[in-house]
């Protein structure tokens, strides 16, 4: 079968490898559309811990199960589904075990035509959802849900803040947001980008490349209870500025760095949380799933292209100028 | 009635003011003991915000109820209490109110013969403790209080480390934190300090000015689930290493200033919590005084002097060498 490897630093290839069979507590799954998130581009450019060369990449995929282990529920057989990319996060709910990490490096992931997985890592694919929509939501809609949800610990009636709102996870985040509270902000150096969340249902879409946005974000929004980042660094303190009081900052990377210095006096007083949060638990897979059943939510796709054709959409990516997931089918 | 005001930026001096009455809901308090804060040397020194220069100094007190107000429930009368300091806390368990500020400035405090109260503000003093023990115990203990069970969640079994034990607080911290699990260590830079905390059944103590003090922590006790700090700077980077995943760091104060990077990688990655706080609500006061009744806790004074050589106190405070708290009495 046709998958995608990473080669060698710098290069990923198309790749023959042997089509996978069902294990006891397995399902096959047909692949039908898979999707990329940054950590894929990441891999590719050797810029990521532990990558094991000639290892199948990609975390985000939906195809059909048609083969079944020994041991698996027979209603599995012809269901459309989405795969959730963990391995072994543990049973610990607040964190990750030491062993965790995700589909596509070190372990074959889901860029190929066929892949094998344990039958309690598959759940139907959102009815409401094409193949490519349902493949660009697992990895980043969870790190959205826990970021928000479960580290963020939004109410109804919360002002939040999304910063970034071009990336993956910040969409999800932001639409994941959307159905919780009607103050849902958003800052992006993108005008299309500010514009469409507007369009969207953003209350507020600022521009974090103008020196006095955080006065504009005070003026219109007064404060908020929480913030979802990924970029970090010196940032930090215009959020900590921004904060109501008990306000909290949950951050899934720090694409600017480490911050030069961090406001902690402030942090104090005001009893400022910041709060570091990665992926998601497995039981948050299922519980991420439900909700964008719930509320009908479909993931933003950039564009879809035929499988054969994937690398170009991890350029695109290493130019950062997609509004949604990128994504390819067979 | 004799008491100690803040004359000017660096000087507090005796003055005479009028002795108060009880108004309605209050009582009047014949006070025995009082406590020095840090805070209490900053507003001498002129660094701290709002000072209202005429003000009688001192949030910490133990005295009798020697007079009523209407509407005062009787069985205070002639009760030996503990003064709570907060003054507008608010309804908001997460944090305080936009008015809150503390005994001592911009309202007059408790280095006075006599205090009017809230009848609400006031706990019986506890049974086993001294007039002296009593006094020392309320703005440290509460702000240890919150720091370790409302923000920083300290279950039985877990690993704790409280930073800088020569402080006020932290040695409340450290003192809950021993009735609260068995895993119990310090930090301090003093020799003294650290040998005594060992004798009071911390299980390690180190010297924060060795450089490899981490790997010494690391080895000796794996790894924390909760820091408790009120140095900030770039010391956090230390705790973040030594945080066991979704570990929290919970600082109540920034001594050292801001740091000049944090390790937001690490942070994120395994899920770490920092977190700023702060005094404590007027609910987890009386949660406090229960806590210290039920395990018998006993604040550790470091020396106890006359009103009328209170000033003497805040010299030593200055000079930092004290372990335990500074009390004076009447």
């Amino acid at each position: 079968m046709k998958t995608l490897i990473i080669e060698d630093a710098g290069k990923v290839s198309f790749t023959e490898k042997q089509k996978p069979t069902a294990s006891k507590g397995q399902v096959l799954i047909k692949i039908k559309a898979v999707a990329l998130n940054h950590r894929d581009q990441y891999i590719r450019e050797g810029k990521y811990p532990g990558i094991n060369y000639g290892t199948t990449l990609g975390a985000d995929a939906c195809g059909q199960v048609i083969e079944l282990g020994e041991e698996v529920d027979n209603k599995w057989l012809n269901k459309e589904v989405v795969i959730n990319p963990n391995i072994e996060w543990g049973d610990n709910p607040r964190v990750q075990s030491k062993n965790y990490h995700i589909l596509g490096t070190p372990t074959d992931g889901v860029f190929a035509e066929f892949v094998a997985i344990d039958e309690n890592k598959i759940a139907e694919k959102p009815k409401h959802m094409s193949h490519e929509e349902a493949a660009a939501l697992p990895l980043a809609g969870m790190t959205a849900f826990r970021a928000l949800f479960h580290h963020g610990q939004l109410e109804t009636s919360q002002k939040v803040l999304i910063s970034g709102v071009g990336g993956g996870v910040a969409q999800f985040a932001f639409q994941f947001a959307l159905a919780s509270t009607s103050e849902v902000y958003v800052t992006s150096g993108n005008a299309e980008k500010r514009a469409k969340c507007i369009e969207l249902g953003a209350k507020g879409a600022f521009n974090y490349k103008e020196e006095d946005w955080t006065k504009q974000a005070k003026e219109q929004a007064g404060g908020f209870d929480l913030v979802i980042d990924s970029a970090g660094g010196s940032g930090l303190n215009d959020f900590i500025k921004l904060m109501k009081p008990a306000g909290r900052i949950v951050f899934y990377g720090a694409t600017t760095g480490k911050p030069k210095d961090l406001d902690l006096f402030r942090m104090f007083w005001n009893q400022i949380t910041l709060q570091g949060s990665t992926m998601a638990s497995d039981q948050e897979f299922h519980q991420m799933i439900e909700f964008v059943n719930t509320h009908k939510i479909k993931p933003i796709i950039d564009s879809t292209v035929a499988f054969d054709e994937i690398i170009s959409q991890f350029d695109k990516m290493k130019e950062g100028k997609q509004f949604g997931k990128l994504v390819a089918k067979f």
